[in-house]
């Protein structure tokens, strides 16, 4: 990825590559900026800006082509670059991200799940097993997985993480409410959604 | 909220309160800004910054009261406003967000879920009773809830937020992969994971 590309701007682009998703469904061939614009409620001109980035262009009065720019978002963030990830934790949430099929569509590959609880071991969701979280350094080695989507209850977050950073993953997708205490070579993403609430609900 | 305090800052802040948390489940009674920055991998000059916007001081050699430090961040960030909110879609992430306790720390309070299948409406999850979407317009008006949680599939999610809009819902934090056309007036913020995978792992 071109390092000129900020987090807002990846942010962003994700979210124009939904927008053609629909607009691909509904087989419509043409997009404008503007359109694009209206439903982010940005500026029309940002789109544009951001667009630059991708290999595609689009045409006076058209706009840009569906499939062209998807496909050119797609090249252009790597969702061909196949990220295989391990989700720690089989609750609700560890099942919500377990099922939700498209993942895929972004490189993004399920799998296996670990837990705890032996009634959880060994049964499936969405074809995904669930192991044992004793089973996890010997599986990271096997399969070469460097990603760990962290989804266990607030009070195990730390010890599960020293779990993590013993079987030498690489990053740790954190979704619990823990500030997670790990060596400076884990990179560690908070997905803080109780931030993005209060930021969200008190403007 | 004060104007000054960017997302960032209201993020950064969330995640101090997460650790003051932990610290004062170990019975901890101060902090360093050194601490909590070593924690997050930032400049431990930035946790000074952002702690001035709350109404507590640290004490040199000592650092930050845990308590203290806790209270002002919830001062600061209104977690004692109560904003009550509506879970539209009662599949595993619904429930994972119903099933979060925490979330009442943070003012967050979900009165209810709603969902289109049959078979889950009328039950309850951790206290909270699953309606039947075509109950939601009258609910938000008998409730006065102005905060809708959207966790339906991507392909309903444009349908759905036509009946939240219907419903004069005022913000929707929205869970699904489908960017939303809905009027000027109603707030949404996407809560783009996918997005955030993105950056997270091409850096």
């Amino acid at each position: 990825m071109k390092k000129e590309l900020s987090s807002k701007a990846i942010q962003r682009l994700t979210l124009y590559h939904f927008i053609l998703r629909d607009y691909m469904l509904k087989g419509i061939e043409h997009i404008s900026s503007q359109q694009i614009a209206a439903l982010l409620k940005i500026d029309d001109s940002q789109v544009r800006k951001d667009v630059t980035f991708c290999k595609t262009q689009g045409k006076t009065k058209v706009g840009y082509n569906v499939l062209e720019l998807r496909k050119a978002i797609e090249d252009l963030l790597g969702f061909e670059r196949r990220k295989d990830v391990f989700i720690v934790g089989a609750g609700n949430l560890g099942f919500a991200l377990a099922k939700y099929d498209d993942f895929k569509d972004y490189g993004l590959d399920v799998l296996a799940l670990f837990d705890i609880d032996e009634k959880k071991v060994d049964r499936s969701i969405n074809g995904k097993k669930i192991f044992h979280i004793s089973k996890f350094e010997d599986l990271v080695k096997q399969m070469g997985v460097e990603i760990a989507v962290l989804t266990v209850p607030a009070n195990v977050a730390q010890e599960v993480a020293d779990i993590l950073a013993k079987a030498k993953i690489k990053y740790v997708w954190n979704f619990t409410t823990t500030v997670l205490d790990v060596p400076d070579d884990i990179k560690v993403h908070n997905e803080n959604i109780m931030g993005n609430f209060l930021d969200f609900t008190n403007k």
